[in-house]
């Protein structure tokens, strides 16, 4: 930095914190790009934003938090109030929808773009601050909001490039009623979920070990594997499975609900093709009551990146009720780790579409064609560099990526021109002041 | 709530932390139109993006704190570090430049929008949890920069129907000289702008008598006491001040400093009428060394909006050299209730432009409209109560404040035509299926 005289180095040593990031320009592109996208998509569909603190009080958060305690940063504040820093959205909703019950309209369609906060051991990529995205619709039962949300699953990852997912869907008391119809005593079926939960991690035959060691016999454990395993066309499933738990009340709802949800998902614009029952899905968290979904994405190869379902019983925990709630969260950071990873989406590396050169003696003429070009729409970076010469100007532009310089020459400038220069290919050209707006526009836009 | 079945009363009633805001629909409206409106300001400027953590090591925090250290929040961390929340995002800005310096391009145009946190007594307006807005450059010493930051402010004030603002402008050493100038012996004259800091407080007077019991002559402090009211054209004061001051070195330059940004202003488009010089503008932080300035809104009066200055020290002390830095800091929160007070921009309740009715027998056809309007661009809300009348959803659409309903009704479908309803005016005509997306762009376009 030549503008920069230097003096003694610091001893202090200043550093970010273990686990947390900063975000620079050209991340913050790729960045706002996903997120508006999302937002975008949420909004398309009905849901309005809606924001709460970073910080609760501790109560609020340990309430439903479970084994995430021990991952939260709490403290005591000065006025000695036990406080905690959210480590997801949707407690925070569910405090949000108790506080503000008279004011909301239900069903509640809200969407939550945020940082969350947990002590964990960082690792590769998982941080102790990260974003989550969350959309929800508190207060209604209906199936079609749990198909809301898996269509918003769907379009937000085509829009930011991964189109080739697949949404596996299932519901939480299915599993639970193939346990029941598979010979598996009430006490052990409604736990089986945690066990199949592992199926890709431990295989059938470790599934199959776990559950003959909690008390499971071999022919039931079988039968459950079965079940579970089977693939094939969904619908077909659903009406084998309408038999099979026939004599099952929860089973059958569960059923009947799967029916309805994929009745109305090719309607929503859901492709046929991009969707399917997984009986086996169980998805780990004890407050899902109803469907499940996770959208896992086969190419690349990535895996699962949005995860939702159905919880009717935690959002009405604060209001002392039964609240139906469902909703998904669009696994923001891997997203957007992928998106980086494969190029998915044009990537600059800033915001600014042109810079104008300056000299010493035109510094406000220079000025006055920045602002042109700014009120025509551009983003316009105005040079700062007055005292240095265009060659190193033209090298600033280039380190930045800004891939069009305007150089506002004298000579040029006397007969109302100047000289624009594209920095990726070296080409220059002279343009009158009055087309200069509209040359750039199309110089940018044909890029 | 009617889908909910009422429960036991919780006895945990849950509650937002005091000095905390949640933020609702309608809220996060306003907030998010201003918050996209600085940022494409920013943008055109050629200023991009970054994030850094909300927490930091309580050492960066308090390297440069002074009097903010006992408002911060701070903790020990499961890791036994001493971590705290950030105040504002200049010391954030400050680190991230010390860490990134070798990938950052100097002069580095940045801006940050995000949260801070504060431990202040909540008060009416001042809150724990608020936003800040800020854009700086930092590398550049050229009052190019600082004239910048004055047309960005300018922009942005009339962009979120402020149009009438003026922007004070001053400089750090001016008023030095012009003590010095007066008389004031050297050893108090650095000084002397706290006091007149104080000016609109505690009035000429009682900037005098407080001048007078630093030690100041009687003689000296009139002297400076009639500079520092001076009203009239800027041009001509910066002219009389160039005299006045031109046995000081630092006085001088600052006149000369101010001469070359007051010339650039009028070419970056900031009206003539909507600067000045005000000699008597202190801004009370020591950190600041170059150019200060305030944007002040007459009209509605709501006072001081925007607060910027050239601070050469403060970006540098973590890199350990000197960097000149200058920006702003748009009064985010300041704004948004003054927008909001005075209802100066669109104020919607939500973003749902249009909602689809459901009957119970087409489900799916309301789903499919729904689909055809959302991918036309428009924001739709597919009705979740098909089990409630067609008069319960209206009541519904009405409470959230959307404007328009598509009611599918059976013998309307089956002519492939739908009713539209206009909520406020009780309006409703017939369209085809085929017009309904064109037809509902130009009724939402109209409103």
């Amino acid at each position: 930095m030549a503008d920069a005289s230097r003096s003694k180095p610091s001893n202090r040593r200043p550093q970010i914190l273990s686990g947390f990031r900063d975000h620079l320009p050209e991340q913050m592109l790729v960045r706002r790009q996903i997120i508006d996208t999302f937002r975008t998509i949420f909004e398309r569909h009905g849901f309005d934003a809606i924001e709460t603190p970073a910080l609760e009080h501790l109560e609020v958060l340990t309430g439903k938090a479970g084994e995430n305690e021990k991952l939260m940063y709490q403290w005591e504040d000065a006025g000695g109030r036990n406080v905690g820093l959210r480590y997801d959205l949707t407690v925070p909703l569910a405090r949000f929808v108790a506080v503000h019950e008279s004011e909301i309209v239900f069903p509640f369609k809200r969407y939550h773009i945020a940082p969350v906060w947990r002590a964990e051991k960082p690792q590769r990529g998982r941080f102790r601050e990260f974003w989550q995205c969350d959309a929800d619709i508190v207060g209604s039962p209906s199936m079609a909001a749990d198909a809301e949300a898996i269509s918003i699953a769907a379009e937000a990852l085509t829009a930011v490039g991964l189109p080739n997912f697949t949404v596996l869907i299932s519901h939480r008391r299915l599993l639970e009623g193939i346990a029941l119809s598979s010979g598996i005593p009430g006490e052990l079926a409604g736990n089986v979920y945690r066990t199949v939960d592992k199926l890709a991690k431990i295989g059938a035959h470790g599934v199959r070990a776990e559950l003959i060691e909690a008390g499971v016999e071999n022919d039931s454990a079988d039968r459950l594997l079965e079940a579970v395993t089977l693939t094939g066309n969904s619908d077909a499933l659903l009406v084998s499975l309408k038999d099979r738990l026939a004599a099952l009340p929860d089973g059958s709802k569960a059923v009947d609900e799967l029916t309805e949800l994929f009745a109305i998902l090719p309607a929503l614009g859901v492709d046929r093709n991009a969707y399917k029952l997984d009986v086996s899905l169980a998805r780990g968290l004890d407050y899902y009551t109803g469907p499940v979904f996770e959208a896992v994405v086969d190419e690349p190869r990535v895996g699962s990146v949005v995860g939702a379902g159905r919880y009717d019983g935690l959002v009405g925990s604060f209001a002392g009720r039964v609240i139906p709630a469902t909703g998904m969260s669009l696994g923001l950071e891997r997203i957007i780790e992928v998106v980086e990873e494969f190029k998915l989406l044009p990537m600059n590396r800033t915001v600014a579409e042109v810079m104008v050169a300056v000299f010493p003696k035109s510094v406000s003429q220079a000025a006055g064609i920045a602002k042109i070009l700014r009120d025509s729409g551009l983003n316009v970076d105005l040079s700062l560099q007055s005292k240095k010469s265009v060659g190193e100007q033209l090298k600033y532009a280039d380190r930045r990526g800004i891939p069009f310089v305007v150089i506002p020459g004298e000579a040029e400038l006397e007969r109302d021109e100047v000289l624009i220069k594209e920095i990726a290919t070296g080409r220059q050209w002279t343009v009158s002041l009055s087309a200069l707006s509209h040359e750039l526009r199309s110089a940018v836009d044909a890029r």
